[in-house]
């Protein structure tokens, strides 16, 4: 098991990544006031695991899914934590994949301005990206997580048990962060490519989730409220990533990560941002979660959510592109101009 | 015009305290795009001025009172912020009482996870007390504050302009916030006494305005989040006061911290925490402002209410009560003995 620290301006943070980190969590909660939160999918397959692991503890299982990261399931949770009589020194632990950590560390978040909180991420997407870092949300309006906060975990704990039981469209989905990062960072990018024995192996997938997190570690400690921009190159494929999320939503998150960091390859060439060898190689990555981009019919219908992106400063569509190894840069379309390449995803040329 | 520097760990404050504030509020906010949040008090009497000053900002009315500070006026708030298409980068300029500047923090603190925020406190007890230091919240199921956030203004300008119009309950109910200082701080309360021509002139408050503002920023930055324990004193007569006032609802907020602070000092003394003269020191300086403390009737019923204060850490309620001038310490009743001392509000004895 590896520990890896987050020193954030707001508050330390750290992460215990590898088999034995839910004991870990388990030992690390014993005698607390403990308030779990997870989904209904995680309690059907590990109710017996959490009972015994956090034993007097009471678990709040909220509806799966990304259709429910809502105010109405954020006020549920907050009302049960106000029925378990929850104090300010109570521990709230985020027992799920991504929407369960973003709401859980929300309601911790709001209730009595912030309880403790740990992360007990359940999917490989939860486990590499969004478990580590302090974003929390949930989805309104039909925009992307415009109602959040930023509220750093105390403790994450990691652990692959979990990902035994995960859907391969879950794997798949958790892959897209990772190739992400590989176009973040040209070593991580380079250990995607030399996988033996494919994208999914244990071992691959061990050491690959401990390299992203120490990744999105140093950004997050140089950035914490993606202030200064840097941070902001996490959301490299997210313009268009979530904007086809909001208009289809049968995918997951990753998926359309994947579709959107395709997409915008080639708006970084289009647009001189990068070579076309470069944006070769940002595409071959994908290929190796993703091989075969879907056409979707009406992709155009997606700028208004587009248009509604948090990363937007004005007029147009904010996109965080790669220009080079390693590189980011952020540049604003008009709509008309991101419509263009929309036409890609329908199947059509440039 | 006065101008303090609060250095807190999250994000540093300005205020600007005293005759063209507003006008300096105003000249900053200039240019940028702004979102005043108001209540309908405030707008009625000063819609043009606002007007006049913001032009071109969008102007967001909710209801007035802290029976509005609901999670329904919240989302209402959010609601326009969305409709009026509000970035990152965009201002909330909360201009009211406590109750619009809990909601407006609290909206600007989770729209995109946190957009700009300067309060402009247009009441005595929002000048002296809630416009500084970051705390915001709302009130839900008859829990005072449960939902909020830590998230500090960039900036609070303090116009007594705004207190001409201001009821004399409203003025009482600013008092009790300087009256608590004043039992914190030895200097201010020393100031109180000696005050020439009464508490509510101009002069003496605009300079008490400052004097309790300067207080409150040492210790905001001393203990941001109230988890050193230190912020915690700036609750004094605030455990009983919130539980008076989520009972009854009748008075102000300020109103009900003094009755608080008066009963707990009969608690202090009681209890050995102070002696009988200190005591009657704390009820001489509350007799300033609140000369008989009224005959409540089922004063028993606020228990349940008590035993809900975010203060406590488990079971029993817990009072910040003050042992000394400037000292404070905390200490948990049952409900029992809590009980015994709310005896003295029915117009019994001890």
């Amino acid at each position: 098991m590896e520990t890896i620290k987050i020193k954030t301006k707001s508050r330390p943070s750290e992460v215990y990544c590898g088999a034995g980190a839910l004991k870990q969590a388990a030992k690390f909660l014993e005698k607390k006031e403990v308030f779990v939160v997870t989904d209904s999918n995680v309690f059907a397959l590990y109710k017996n695991l959490l009972e015994e692991k956090f034993s007097g503890a009471h678990i709040c299982v909220v509806p799966a899914g990304e259709k429910n990261k809502t105010k109405q399931t954020l006020f549920r949770i907050l009302d049960e934590m106000l029925a378990a009589g929850l104090h300010r020194t109570s521990y709230v632990a985020a027992v799920g994949g991504g929407v369960v950590g973003d709401m859980a560390g929300l309601a911790a978040s709001l209730y009595m301005r912030g309880v403790h909180l740990v992360q007990i991420p359940t999917t490989l997407l939860a486990q590499v990206d969004s478990s580590v870092g302090g974003k929390t949300a949930i989805d309104y309006k039909k925009v992307k997580n415009v109602i959040g906060a930023f509220y750093q975990p105390e403790y994450v704990f990691c652990d692959p048990l979990f990902l035994r039981t995960l859907p391969e469209r879950e794997k798949k989905c958790g892959m897209g962060e990772i190739i992400k990062t590989g176009i973040l960072e040209a070593k991580i990018g380079d250990r995607i490519r030399a996988a033996e024995g494919g994208l999914y192996g244990e071992e691959f997938l061990r050491e690959i989730t401990a390299a992203c997190i120490r990744f999105k570690a140093r950004i997050v400690e140089a950035d914490e409220t993606e202030k200064s921009g840097l941070r902001k190159c996490l959301n490299l494929g997210h313009t268009t990533g979530h904007a086809l999320e909001l208009l289809y939503g049968r995918r997951s998150h990753g998926e359309y990560v994947l579709i959107g960091t395709w997409l915008e390859s080639f708006i970084a060439e289009g647009e001189g941002i990068c070579t076309h060898g470069y944006a070769e190689e940002v595409r071959s990555l994908v290929a190796l979660a993703e091989p075969k981009i879907s056409v979707f019919r009406n992709a155009q219908d997606c700028i208004p959510y587009a248009l509604l992106d948090k990363k937007n400063a004005g007029s147009g569509i904010s996109l965080i592109l790669s220009s080079a190894r390693g590189e980011f840069r952020e540049i604003t379309l008009s709509s008309e101009q991101y419509s263009k390449y929309l036409r890609l995803l329908q199947g059509e040329r440039l």
